[in-house]
C-alpha cells in the first residue's frame, strides 16, 4: 500500500517552495528555502533536507512519505537530470533526482515547472476531468505543459512542451533569453509586456500614465495598473500582447485539438484586460473546424499551490518495492 | 479469436484504393474505383460494397473480416463522420462508418487519411518502433499525424493535427484553401511549389528552363524535372519550400519533442533535393536543447500501401462481440 503522504518542490530560480500533500490535495504544511544562496547544489540538496525534515518532524509525517516530486527549470522527467536551466546556479547537467533519492532515502521525480503545474491543474484545478487541455504559464518566460490522452506528453527526450519558445515573428523578432529571436516568450512574458512597454513609449509620442515613470524600469505590472486606471497606451500594451498570445494559441491547436487552454502565472491576474484579446485573435486566426470549440480559462489554482501540488503529484506515481 | 483478415480503404478525392491485409501486413488483394462518381454517397457506399465483395469472393475471404478501416479527408476517429472536406462531392457531414457499417454487415472505424498513413508508418515503415513522432504529407496539401507515447493524437473532437494550417507567413501570406492565408500548406505542398514557381519567374528575370512552360500550367513535377537538370531557379525553388518546412518542423519541435518527422507523399519524391534545405533550416531554427536530436526522414513505404494500409490496422482495433 502506498504510503499516506507526499512532498512537493517547486524550484524556482529565486525561491523554492516545498509542502507535505496528504492523499486528497491538501497542503498540511509548508515552507521555503532561498534557491540561488548555494554556489553548490549539494549544499542546496542538504538545506533542503534540513527544512524539510524538521517540517516533517513538526507534522508527525517521518516514514510516511510515499515519494518527493519536484517542478525544476528543465527538469527531465525522463533522465531526472537538470539541463542548461538558464537560471539556476549551478553547472548542467544536475542529476537532482538522484541527488535528493539518496539524500533523503525516498523515491524522488521530477518534471519541468510547466509540466508540475499542469499536473496540478488537472488533478485539483480548472482541468479536472480533461483528457486534452494545454497549460500556458505567463510568468518571467512562457512555459506550457500539454496533456494529450490524459497523459502529459514528455516527448522522446523528455523535453517537450516549449511553446514559448515557438516563433511568432521570423523577421525582425525580439531577442530571446535562448539566443533566438522572434519568440513567443519574448512578446508575452511579464518581461515581454515591460519590452512592448518601453517600444511603445520611445516608438509613440501620445499621452499615457507610463512615462511618469523610469521606462527601463517599468514593469507588466506597472502596466496593468494603468491600464486598470484607464489608460489607453496601457491598455493597446495589452491588447497588443493578447493578440500575439491569441495567434499562438490558434495554431497550437491545429497540433493538439484540446478541450481548453489554462492560462497560469503571474500575467494571468491580468484577467480580461488580457484574456478578451486572446480570445478574440483566438476565433480570428483559428482554422475553421476548431472555431468556437476551444475554451479558454484561467487556472483556478493559486500559483504557489498549483506547482507544488501538481509536483506533489508525480511522488504518487512511485510503485511500492 | 480475431478473424484473419481486414480491410484497408484510402479514399481520396479522386480515386478511392482498397486492399485485403493479413495480420502480416501484406496486402493479399486490391483494387479502385474512383471517388468523384458517384454525387451521392450511398451510391458510393454501394460501388464500394460491391467492389469489396468481389475482391472477398475471388480471395476466399468472405466472413473472415475482422474490421474494416477507412482513411478518408476529414475523417472523424471519434464520431465517425466526414466534415467539411473541400475535396469530396457530398454535403457534409457524412456518417460514413455508419453507412459502411450497416452495408458490410462488417464493424467500421474512420479516421484521416494522415493519421491512415501515420498508422502505416508506425506498424509497417519508417516509425517502426517508435512511440513518439510526427509524420508529414507533402500532397495536393499538407496534412499530418501525431504520433505521442505510441498513440495517435486525435485531440479532444478527433480533429488534431492539422499542421498543414499553423500560419507561417503573418503578413501577406498567400490564401489557402481553408480561406484564411499564410498557412504552411500555401508554400510546401506540391501546388504551393507550383505557386512559388509563379510568383519566382514573376517577379524576377534570370533565366530558367521553367520559362519554356506556359507559366499556369506549370506544376511541382516541372519544378523537380528542371531542378535536377541543373536548373538554378528551380532549386532555389525547393530550397525555398524546404527552407519554410525546416521552419515549421522546428516549431513542432517545441510541442512534442519527437524523435523523428517521417516525410511522406508526393513531394516527398523530390529526395534530397527538398531535404537538405529542410534540414538545414530545421537545425537552424530549433530551440537548441532538441538541435542534433531529431530525425527527418523519408517514408518507406509506399504511398498507395501505407494509406491502405494504415487504415487496415484500424480494423485490428474492432474486438470481439
Amino acid at each position: 500500500m502506498a504510503k499516506p503522504y507526499v512532498i512537493g518542490i517547486d524550484m524556482g530560480g529565486t525561491n523554492t517552495v516545498f509542502g507535505i500533500v496528504d492523499a486528497r490535495g491538501t497542503v498540511i504544511a509548508s515552507s521555503s528555502i532561498k534557491t540561488a544562496k548555494h554556489s553548490d547544489v549539494n549544499d542546496y540538496v542538504d538545506e533542503l533536507y534540513n527544512e524539510i525534515t524538521k517540517l516533517m518532524a513538526d507534522n508527525d509525517t517521518i516514514g510516511k512519505i510515499n515519494g518527493i516530486g519536484v517542478g525544476a527549470p528543465n527538469g527531465n522527467y525522463y533522465t531526472g537530470m537538470i539541463e542548461e536551466a538558464p537560471n539556476l546556479p549551478w553547472p548542467s547537467p544536475i542529476p537532482f533526482a538522484d541527488l535528493m533519492t539518496q539524500k533523503f532515502g525516498i523515491p524522488c521525480i521530477i518534471t519541468n515547472d510547466a509540466n508540475a503545474a499542469a499536473i496540478g491543474e488537472m488533478t485539483y484545478g480548472a482541468a479536472r476531468g480533461m483528457k486534452d487541455f494545454i497549460m500556458i504559464t505567463l510568468g518571467t518566460g512562457v512555459g506550457s505543459g500539454i496533456v494529450v490522452n490524459g497523459q502529459m506528453v514528455y516527448g522522446h527526450d523528455g523535453f517537450a512542451g516549449e511553446l514559448g519558445h515557438v516563433i511568432m515573428k521570423r523577421k525582425n523578432g525580439r531577442t530571446c533569453g535562448c539566443g533566438r529571436t522572434g519568440c513567443l516568450e519574448a512578446y508575452c512574458s511579464a518581461t515581454g509586456v515591460a519590452r512592448t512597454a518601453r517600444e511603445f513609449l520611445e516608438l509613440r509620442s501620445d499621452e499615457s500614465k507610463l512615462r511618469e515613470l523610469q521606462i527601463e524600469d517599468i514593469t507588466s505590472k506597472d502596466v496593468y495598473d494603468c491600464a486598470i486606471a484607464g489608460d489607453k497606451l496601457a491598455k493597446e500594451i495589452f491588447d497588443y500582447t493578447g493578440n500575439i498570445l491569441g495567434e499562438a494559441l490558434a495554431d497550437f491547436t491545429a497540433f493538439s485539438s484540446p478541450e481548453a487552454f489554462i492560462i497560469f502565472g503571474g500575467l494571468a491576474k491580468s484577467g480580461d484586460l488580457l484574456m478578451n484579446p486572446v480570445k478574440e485573435a483566438f476565433e480570428k486566426n483559428v482554422l475553421g473546424i476548431y472555431r468556437g470549440k476551444v475554451k479558454i480559462l484561467l487556472s483556478e489554482m493559486k500559483e504557489a499551490d498549483a506547482a507544488v501540488l501538481g509536483a506533489s503529484a508525480l511522488g504518487w506515481e512511485i510503485k511500492e518495492d
